[in-house]
C-alpha cells in the first residue's frame, strides 16, 4: 500500500478538509478516529461519516483512556469554557488541552501506517486560529517526523515517512475556501467541545467561535447554520 | 511533584532494574503499564508486583489495542519464535517486533507526566542485547526526548523534559548485576514471550533465551529457576 496515507479524522471540519486534501494528492486513504473519552462523543459519528463521504479505503476506531490522567476540561470534569473573549496564543495554553494528545495519536498512525506499508501521515493541525496548543506547532510536526524516522523498520531501511500536515500554516477560513473547492460537505461534520445530546453544537465554546469566525472570514455559509 | 518520575514497568526484569534506579535517584516513582493485547497478560500481574515491591507511590495501567492494526506475533496470531540460533541484529528485525511500540508508551507516559507535573522519564529500553528493534536505540531515545520537549506544555514554557534510559547500552549480565546490588526481587518478574498460563516460562522463546544467557553470564541464578 505505497500509495496509501493514513489520515487522522476527528471528524471536525479540520480533518475532513485534510482528507479530501490526501485523496486529491492521489492517495488512498486510511482513516484513523481515536474514542479518548472525551464529552463530545458526538464526533466519533460525525468521523464515520466523514470517512465514507471522503472516500477512505478503511476506517479503525481506536479507544485510548486519558481520563486514567485527568489534566483536562475535554477529558475531565472541568467545565468547557464559554464565551470567552481572546482565543490567541498570548491567553496562555486553554484548559481543553488534552496532555501529548497529538504525540499519542500519530503515534498511533505510525504503528498503522508501519503495518500497512504506508510511508505518509496527513494530520490536521492549525498552528494560527489556535496556537494555544504547543503539539500543533510546525516545529513540533518536523520533531516528530524526525523521531518516527528512527522509530520504525522503514527508517531502518531507509524508506522515508513523511508527516503531512497541509493546514498547519492557513487560516480557518482559507481551510474553509479550500475545502469547498475540494467539495467537501461540512455539513457532516462536528466541531463543538460540548455539543447537545442530540449533536447539535453549543454554539459557546472556543472551537465553536472558531468555526462561525471561519466561515464569516471565507464569506460563506456553514451548512450547520 | 517535581521529585516524581514517571517509569515504565512491564514487569520483566528491565523494567524492574529501572525502577529500582529511580529511586535510587531519590525520585518519587509513578509506575505506568500498558495491557496492549498481548498473550503474555501474565506480565501485568508482574508488573503489580515489581511495581509494589519497587515502592511506586502510583501504579495506572493503560488499555492500548493494537490487535486493530495486527502486524506482530505479540499481538496477533503469528507464532512466537523458538530456540532461533542468532538473536543478533545481523539477524533482522524479529517478528514479535510491535510497531511503534516504544513511541506510543513513551507518549503515554508524556502525558502522565505532564498531568503529575513531572519532568522524568524512566524507561527500560536496550540496544545491546536485543539490537533488532528500530524503537531501543539512543539515538530514537534522543529523537523522543527533543519531540516531547516541543510537544507539551512544559517545553513550552521552558521546563526540561527528560528520557532516562539507564539500561541503553548495558548487557543483559550488567543490568542483572546492577539490580541485585539494588535490591531487586527478580523471582517477581516475568521475561517470557508465549508463557504457560500458570506463568510458568517457556523457556524457549528469544526473551528466555537471552534471561537465560544474562544470569549465566553473570554469574548468578535466576530465582525463577
Amino acid at each position: 500500500m505505497s500509495d496509501c496515507a493514513v489520515v487522522l479524522v476527528s471528524g471536525g471540519l479540520d480533518s475532513a478538509t485534510v482528507l479530501a486534501i490526501a485523496r486529491q494528492q492521489g492517495f488512498r486513504a486510511a482513516a484513523l478516529t481515536f474514542r479518548y473519552g472525551q464529552r463530545h462523543a458526538v464526533e466519533i459519528e460525525a468521523a464515520r461519516r466523514v470517512a465514507q463521504a471522503g472516500g477512505a479505503v478503511r476506517h479503525e476506531i481506536v479507544d485510548i483512556d486519558l481520563r486514567a490522567f485527568g489534566g483536562s476540561a475535554l477529558t475531565s470534569d472541568t467545565p468547557v469554557p464559554k464565551d470567552r473573549d481572546d482565543l490567541s496564543i498570548a491567553n496562555g495554553i486553554p484548559v481543553t488541552y488534552v496532555p501529548a494528545r497529538n504525540t499519542i495519536m500519530l503515534s498511533f498512525a505510525l504503528a498503522f501506517a508501519e503495518v500497512l506499508g504506508s510511508g505518509d501521515i496527513f494530520v490536521g493541525v492549525n498552528a494560527v486560529d489556535y496556537s494555544g496548543y504547543p503539539d500543533c506547532r510546525p516545529d513540533y510536526i518536523a520533531a516528530f517526523e524526525a523521531m518516527a524516522n528512527l522509530a520504525t523498520k522503514a527508517g531502518v531501511e531507509g524508506r522515508r515517512l513523511t508527516i503531512h500536515a497541509p493546514l498547519i500554516r492557513l487560516s480557518k477560513a482559507e481551510i474553509i475556501r479550500q475545502g469547498v473547492g475540494l467539495g467537501v460537505d461540512y455539513g457532516l461534520t462536528s466541531s463543538c467541545y460540548d455539543p447537545e445530546p442530540s449533536g447539535k453544537p453549543c454554539g459557546r465554546c472556543d472551537s465553536c467561535h472558531l468555526r462561525r469566525k471561519g466561515f464569516a472570514d471565507a464569506g460563506l455559509a456553514d451548512p450547520l447554520g
